[in-house]
């Protein structure tokens, strides 16, 4: 087992959660951040601790930044109470939230001004992964920023994918990953629906499809929850919205055609405009089931 | 083992001649018919035999049709020299093309006419599959149907998926999963080339996504041929428009709105409008990569 690190945990969600527990357990001293109050209690239960990056700041070897998007990810880095300007020279940022590739590098390019070292880190795998520290890692940065980053890859991943020496190519990485995810779970909802429409049932479709040349991850493991009627979130529809609306800004800029993904996110802004953005991804079926009358499992 | 069969066996493309000769391994007597001579002349050679219409007929148990359409499988069903007026009562169809749902029914309704019993039993699994009697068959029709089948479905498949006691649940199912797989493999031409052009490797976006929750059956078939620059091939760009159409051909008359299907045919479309038609189906990924110039591998 690799020296304990003192790691600062930004953002305690479902998945961030679950990895700064595979820290705990790893033997290592994580101070969790969240704005969210019971988040925080509930990481403080578990063995995290709680201070103020003030106090916190010069001790740190690492910071896990596991918040939503961008936006959030420069506030807690170099806002206001932002963590980098406290840490020392040669300590590092595990940047983990899906952004634009050039954000990536810009936000890297900061953290040098002051010596602070930055890996573009994407994560896969969902919230069970990350539980068991079996997440897939899309990484990118300098070897000193990766051999810094090993003690806490080796506690939250099973398999760190290195797409490049700097970084940028894991968001990248990711990006191309969420295109595929998102419209998966699209066509998942619309040939569900489709197939229903013509009086096959669910599960029925389920069965054959996992069992073709039709299937894919996301329908294997997004379609069960139709057939439940169960939305509970695992990942919200509004996570695409965000995530593809990366995928089509990073597209249009590159001037990349994108007709796919384009569809998919017109879907989920369906789903989301009608109430939906909080439910599982799946509910996106609903939109389809809506636009041609049915009725899905779990419907009164 | 079965008792042996007398069967005519329609169409001895690249599907239907390995499935024609598992058949022949099987025991089964098969006679084989393609507008293409040379196709018949191999089947024989595999010990095949060729016969008119007219003289085998009445001693046929099965009729295999692997042609490539409805209106291929009309006429050879009910076309001048058709086979379905010289079968015996009792005896059965077993009809592997994509076709509509309502379009298998009316067949079915015009076998029925004489006694003349007809499985909708279109076929997954690729040629591969086809080569081993490993095939998928979506299947529906009468008990009378599945019983008369059974002896040649025994050699030809894996896994019989029951879908309905009458014509037409079958080939819904089949549009269903055609609609998936066409829509998974435009979109891994999308991935693809959207992440070559961030200046990620076709091989790396490959290792990457068959691990990750991007992965599909289709991108992890289809990827490949792009990395390799190899567009032999095993299912043709044209199979889609066809495929693709006739879902949304389907979705049309239901009133049923299927984005997906719709972006991805328009892509298929323009890879058969520049003339890539009769290429591997992964060359849909040349349309992306013309639009937004990317050279792939392979290209000079």
């Amino acid at each position: 087992m690799s020296t304990p690190q003192n790691i600062a945990f930004f953002g305690l969600g479902s998945m961030g959660f679950a990895m700064a527990c595979t820290l705990l357990e790893a033997g290592h001293e994580v101070y969790g951040f969240d704005v969210v109050e019971t988040s925080l209690e509930r990481f403080v239960a578990k063995g995290g601790k709680r201070a103020a990056t003030a106090d916190i700041g010069a001790s740190l070897d690492l910071a896990v930044v596991v918040v939503l998007n961008a936006s959030q990810s420069e506030s807690v880095l170099f806002g206001e109470d932002g963590i980098v300007a406290k840490m020392r020279a040669g300590s590092c940022i595990i940047a983990c939230a899906t952004m634009p590739p050039a954000t990536a590098r810009a936000f890297s390019l900061r953290c040098a001004e002051t010596g602070v070292l930055y890996l573009d880190a994407p994560i896969s795998g969902g919230s069970v992964k990350a539980a068991s520290g079996q997440l897939s890692v899309m990484a990118a940065g300098s070897a000193a920023a990766f051999d810094a980053a090993q003690p806490a890859l080796d506690a939250m991943a099973e398999t760190v994918f290195k797409m490049g020496d700097e970084a940028g190519p894991g968001s990248a990485m990711k990006s191309v990953n969420q295109l595929l995810a998102g419209v998966h779970i699209a066509a998942m909802g619309e040939a569900l629906t489709f197939g229903m429409q013509q009086g096959i049932t669910a599960q029925k479709i389920v069965d054959v499809i996992t069992a073709s040349a039709g299937n894919s991850w996301m329908f294997e493991n997004r379609a069960p929850h139709v057939v439940a009627g169960d939305y509970s979130p695992h990942s919200a529809i509004d996570i695409w919205l965000k995530d593809l609306g990366i995928v089509l800004d990073v597209a249009r800029l590159e001037k990349f055609s994108a007709p796919l993904a384009a569809a998919a996110l017109q879907q989920f802004a369906a789903a989301s405009g009608s109430g939906l953005g909080r439910e599982d991804d799946a509910a996106v079926t609903k939109v389809y089931a809506r636009n041609c009358g049915l009725e899905l499992p779990g419907d009164t």
